[in-house]
């Protein structure tokens, strides 16, 4: 059966979220309170090992299997002339993740994931939503599902995207989820200048109004101004909670997928690390809306999971200094 | 013979800073522009990527003998009142380092780097500064030698360090090169109170009076205000420069070990990248002032080169992407 057979589906699982092993939590929080260092002084890395403890619900959390899965999707929006680049390009870079070409195979392999790529009806984009519901119901619900299933068993899940044109539904989903001007979550994406950059804005608003009565549900907002893609890693954050698989989100478009779910649970960022903060001016005030510290901030702004991998180098070494440190009793230093 | 046998030597190498190969530079900057993304959109790990084709000057750099060292020394001015740890504390750290259970000892194998650790004279302290200098020319000289002598041949060099009450000093050096308070300087270090952040600044208060005079040259600013394995990495960067060999800095104390070298040549830091920003707040305006721009932002503040040794994990991605991506005209993706 798909996990997300319907809206209803979608809905309860959104209610029921998982929470972490407290008392796995509690214990690595006291491991690093015996280490040989300063208390403290290991700052972001210490927060990221209790975090992985509580999700994982060991003391020592570990990344054995660790996966990439990026979802590719094609949008209507995309004639418009919201992107510097043509709707051809989503194919011909699932076909280089294919042959290993991209900067995510790179990365991907030097943090250690296994990488999949889910491309979703690339010969299918979402309707302009400007005109209309980016997808019906069903598709929808199949983008959800696609994401679900794309979970399975990692230990940690980093979750990317290649679309082109989609940070133009991904400034939809942000000024529906949490309001404020379309101006104000639009950027250049991949390179648009400031007259595409205007289009946007515009494309923006054009689909608030057209579908504003309807945007009162994280699935409606998902399905009228989303895209498979997106919505595809909205599903795998969903399952990867109900699963308690800790989640690394990637940049703007990514997290974009998070925002409709939060304004009905903002608990559901709980179980995610944001890798980094990109170079698109939105991604900052989305991350602050969902109160998620980014782990990197290196002026990133590609996608497919690019900035997340990057960070999983850094989540590595956050567990390497948990797991592999001495106590101040077993190596015989005198505490503070 | 010494590397440093005399000041006129180290002041002469000071004066004489190679430079980054810049065709090397210029291929990597091409390559980089050809690779299968948007221009630009790998923000820090291209900039990453090109600076170490200059310095490595290779269009494809790459660290097969990337090594961390750790220079380990006491100080005076720990009977002051600076430190929330006992001298002690010093020598039993470089015991931990030997055995492994140290945070860099994890962090340097995460980050596939060697580890060397060079304690100078741990049962011969500096002199408390506040009453004479700290060092005399000859030990002075022979901690810049010994910080040289440790580069060897790496592809990449990490540098740390290990001394309880050593950001006391550093915060001297960085107030003796680029004026200031010195409570603008001095921070809580491993876990001072407010009481020894305020003892802190005046033990640097104290002796930049007492030395103020003679502190007209970067060599008269370590001997007099430094300490071992402060000199050491001034050392250490200095002759790394000789070599081309690129540097990652790790915090405060480190990076106010390169301080005084700026006051005479500024160029000093172009083949060093700042591995982090610290949770020490001098550490942010240091980097600064020497016109660094850290990789990560961590809050960390252990020092041992903990910062600098996550942060390869980035630089290592960074070498990842630029060797291992698709061109365009490889893979068959359109360009913008």
């Amino acid at each position: 059966m798909s996990p997300f057979p319907t809206v209803a589906a979608f809905e309860a699982a959104l209610d029921r979220l998982s929470q972490p092993d407290m008392a796995a939590r509690e214990a690595a929080t006291a491991r690093q309170g015996q280490l040989t260092k300063p208390l403290r002084s290991l700052g972001r890395l210490e927060d990221i090992a209790i975090f992985l403890a509580g999700w994982q619900g060991v003391e020592r959390p570990r990344i054995t299997n660790g996966r990439a899965v990026i979802f590719a999707g094609n949008h209507g929006v995309v004639a418009r002339g919201v992107s510097a680049f043509p709707a051809a390009v989503t194919a011909q870079m699932v076909a280089n993740f294919a042959a290993g070409g991209a900067a995510i195979n790179a990365l991907a392999a030097a943090a250690g994931l296994a990488l999949s790529v889910v491309p979703l009806d690339l010969d299918r984009p979402t309707a302009d939503f400007t005109t209309a519901p980016a997808m019906s119901e069903a598709e929808c619900l199949a983008a959800l599902s696609a994401g679900a299933e794309a979970v399975g068993d990692a230990d940690l899940l980093v979750l990317g995207e290649m679309g082109i044109g989609n940070t133009t539904p991904a400034a939809a989903l942000a000024a529906a989820s949490f309001g404020g001007t379309p101006a104000l979550w639009v950027g250049p994406g991949t390179g648009v200048d400031a007259d595409g950059l205007s289009r946007k804005a515009q494309v923006v608003t054009d689909g608030l109004e057209r579908h504003r009565p309807h945007l009162t549900s994280p699935f409606e907002i998902l399905r009228r101004l989303g895209g498979r893609e997106i919505a595809a890693m909205a599903g795998a954050v969903l399952a990867a909670r109900l699963k308690r698989i800790p989640v690394v989100l990637d940049g703007f478009i990514g997290t974009a997928a998070v925002a409709p779910l939060a304004t009905a649970n903002p608990d559901i960022t709980a179980h995610c690390l944001a890798g980094h903060c990109s170079a698109e001016p939105g991604h900052t005030l989305l991350l602050a809306r969902l109160g998620l510290e980014p782990i990197l901030s290196l002026n990133m702004r590609l996608g497919e999971a690019s900035g997340a991998a990057v960070a999983v180098a850094v989540i590595r070494s956050a567990l390497a200094a948990h797991d592999g440190m001495a106590t101040f009793a077993e190596a015989g230093v005198s505490g503070a």
